[in-house]
């Protein structure tokens, strides 16, 4: 069992990113924290109970930071909604947030296990986890890796340069891609391909009850601001490939890449500048010494079959403590 | 017949844009200007001198900028090699540069003939023709329009997000674009396409003569360099791709957009940042009042029907003053 | 009585400014929190207990962070030497660092006295109290003001456009400025002022004993170090202007300014670029909404006596747990 | 006699500069050339050739950019009124400009010229002198000096950080500055020594005359919005500074510096950032090649009685073809 902490901002690819991560038997869910993102810690840590309590998951939810180190805050109500999980009906959380502070809850839950055994999966914009690696750096060398869903090697969506979370908390994203740990790089060339597709939808209704219900709702709202604001035919579901990527490593390829996140262009702040260096034609020699596994070709077979794994699990063995749906 | 005249840095490619542009019966090429680039000011010029000697060439050729405006100079000797068109054998040129400086010799011409009729084609870094645009700002409104090879909408060459022409001089390349003018950009996403491939060295081959000879040599030096230092099969011929849509707009379809020189950036200095007004994937309202028509998709036949039909009518139809080969 | 914490790297003005606040009645020294900056972590919180231990100090003490938000770490060994607190004999220190980090004995203290009662000394990198921004938002409404050694609005020392403290971590000092709460900047231009000069170092002699024995060898090797770097005549206790001010708000004058702290230039990173809002000759309106109070004279007979009179009360009245010397 | 071309952007200060090189028998003014800054090119240059008219003075005066290498234009309306010679009654200009564009006339007359014996007087942004630099390099090694009126050691006047002329062309200013040739950097540091007292006032209406009297009125406008929006009790004569240091190099004294001018950063584009090698409380290592000679203390005496000579000169011993007055 891979175990995971997942510091997220849902958002309509986190929730997803969350039954998959409750849902699989291949991982165990330590801990969800939140932050600031999709829409403000509030509104994002409210969705992040909601959604374990549709699909009756009982892990501790921290509230981290609630703007980013140095950027003034910015929310993406035009994809995700007033709510930050727009769609669904959300049902009152069945249980409260956890006292501590997301990154007390990171460090505390990294330190509580093996050295080396525990994955931090990233989703949102990187504040809890640079914060973190400042006031707990004892916590690098105990990670197994992050996993992070967030930048480009090709184009942004916040910016024609830069993806939403990075460009919301570059100096964050900086400090995360330059730690002295491994990181794996799920950006938007990766998570563009997968798609909700209409035969995904279809598999998971089949399936049936809430869970299926909330997840075919969430897409249905995504697919519209998606289709809407970027004229997408189907949503795509960011943050779950991070999930799958602990899940089944063989969900998509990667190559190794120096990263550097553009901290002060006038048109570029918060690109995620890749230098693949092992790939000819995507190779520079910009110089730096650490390596990043920069995700490539997704196999979305393997990845809709997950997903539709998680959701079945959650339908068929909720927990003692589910009491919504 | 279209007018043009073509700023460039010989150059391999640029190189094939001479010939093209002398050999198409669809243009009449004005003038030749130079500027420092895939190597220095001295090289290209004699490059651009010995090309137009292979292929019987008789046009106004002057010196330009030595150096960018600013950046230090650079040139690309792994691509071009030593002397800047490494590969076939040179001749002594048979004339001498006129004695004008090149923004003098673009600002004559384009004065010199009806508004609205010459184009301005610029093939290596844009120091000429932002010389031209301060010195001689009353060519702004005269000509016809500017088609620039440089830049990228996804990755860059020089760097990973900047282009050769434009990392060499960001600041000409950003007065170019927000000039008051038409600007095509004519990037790498578009000239990675325009592959010498075995078919079109074939049918070069069959031509025969000197001018035949020189631009297979051209493409076998420069296949081996793009080759080995990018890992590609096949040389892109980046800067024919500008002359070829003068002939032939048809040549490759284009979408508007603002386009952004960073030049700020610790990573990105020198990438156009490219927002695409009509694309909604690719859209994202940065703001600006104008508009570069950005080439998308080569379609290759057309271009390569180009490239033969100019080789056959330089080697068919030689320059009385022609003294080589 | 003024409630005080103390945000520290010492570092020899460092040690003064411990000293004065410990020493003054008008003051009561809450708490010692350290940060790198002078020297590595490790080093300037050993030098903190160090000092504590010279006078008899007994407050909880520490330790921050270890680096800065994005800046790779740099010291000031040159002025300081490798110990960070050169010249003086250092005993052992007599007490144990508190085991809570500093962000977090910063907001316990806080939150453990009344609103508006607890002032925030930060003599060092701004990155603890950046973090605890971050970690403890609740406390950005809590504290009285924050009084900042750091900063010029004319040339630097780190480098020409840039102070030391600033431009080791720009982005937590931005934040800092940048911040809901109080802030007055103590900067070089003040801080030049506050030299320890012969009739100082006379008049400290004078009161005899370890504390004063430990001044006038701080001075000593920080005069050497100044005197070789910089050409001072006599040392500069930058920090101790802050406690001062405390101490006795007419120790210098001020004026209303916007700071903005230069977080992207080549040859200006972490200057703090001061918009003085009432000052005609030094009026831009850069626009901003936020106001600082920027020290402008000193008045160095109040400082002077202010030093004298702690050091004499240190003297004269040693703590019950005071155990070396 | 010193052989001077003085470019510049008339304006009440470039006005005594023109005054001061045609009116001081040290100096041979041998021409004109305007650049857009305080006002419009059409303005200064209407304002250059009414003030040669003014003072019967007739050489070669010629346009030269009306805007700068890459930031959009700016003008100093706010200081030098809407003309950009607010206040004194203007003559019709008595001969009209030469037809070269001003890199064209800066550089036919330092090359019509020994090596080594033209100074550039520059006193507006540095444009038209970057422009020349890269379409006639060869001036670089003939010039015998350039003297800028430009930049700043501590504060800006445009901004907190930047001086008017560089900032209005940050791009220009470092090329000039970075060229291999010798500069002198006459810098607000200096300039705002160079007032325009009672005493100078009293000294030149004891002269009489229409110079005399235009004078007057030159320093009673620029006083008035020197005083309304600087608060300076007597207006700056800015830019005759540096023809006074080629008339008498005694006039002020210099220091040896790297200066860099800043291009990236948000709040401090166009500083000049200097440090200075000798200075020790100025030095700081930032490491480039160059020297610019920065110019520290006014000798005000020395620089009162240049400008008086000068008026009375051009008052006793008008040229033939004078006109107007």
């Amino acid at each position: 069992m891979e175990k995971i902490i997942l510091d997220c901002d849902p958002g309509h690819d986190d929730a997803i990113a969350i039954l998959l991560a409750a849902g699989s038997p291949a991982v165990e869910l330590l801990a969800i924290t939140t932050v600031a993102g999709n829409q403000t810690l509030e509104k994002v840590t409210r969705n992040a109970l909601a959604v374990c309590t549709v699909a009756g998951i009982r892990v501790p939810v921290s509230r981290g930071a609630d703007r980013p180190l140095v950027e003034p805050q910015r929310v993406a109500e035009d994809i995700h909604g007033d709510s930050g999980l727009d769609g669904p009906v959300l049902p009152q959380p069945a249980f409260e947030v956890d006292p501590r502070h997301a990154v007390d809850l990171i460090a505390d839950t990294i330190l509580a296990h093996e050295p080396g055994t525990v994955t931090l999966v990233a989703t949102g914009p990187l504040t809890n986890v640079a914060l973190a690696m400042r006031v707990h750096p004892e916590i690098i060398d105990r990670v197994k890796r992050v996993v992070v869903m967030g930048g480009a090697y090709t184009r942004g969506n916040a910016t024609p340069a830069a993806e939403f979370n990075i460009a919301v908390d570059p100096e964050a994203a900086e400090d995360v891609f330059r730690g002295s740990w491994d990181v794996t790089m799920v950006g938007l060339d990766l998570t563009h391909q997968a798609l909700a597709t209409d035969e995904l939808n279809e598999r998971v209704r089949t399936i049936g009850g809430p869970v299926s219900r909330f997840v075919l709702d969430v897409w249905e709202f995504f697919g519209s601001t998606y289709h809407e604001v970027f004229g997408f035919a189907h949503p795509p579901i960011h943050d779950a490939c991070c999930v799958a990527a602990v899940i089944d490593p063989a969900v998509f390829n990667t190559a190794k890449a120096d990263v550097h996140v553009e901290l002060r262009g006038t048109w570029t702040r918060g690109m995620t500048v890749v230098d693949f260096v092992d790939v000819p034609a995507m190779r520079h020699g910009t110089g730096s010494e650490y390596r990043v596994d920069v995700a490539l070709q997704l196999d979305h077979g393997r990845f809709a079959d997950l997903v539709v794994e998680a959701v079945a699990q959650l339908t068929s063995a909720p927990s003692p403590g589910r009491s919504w749906g």
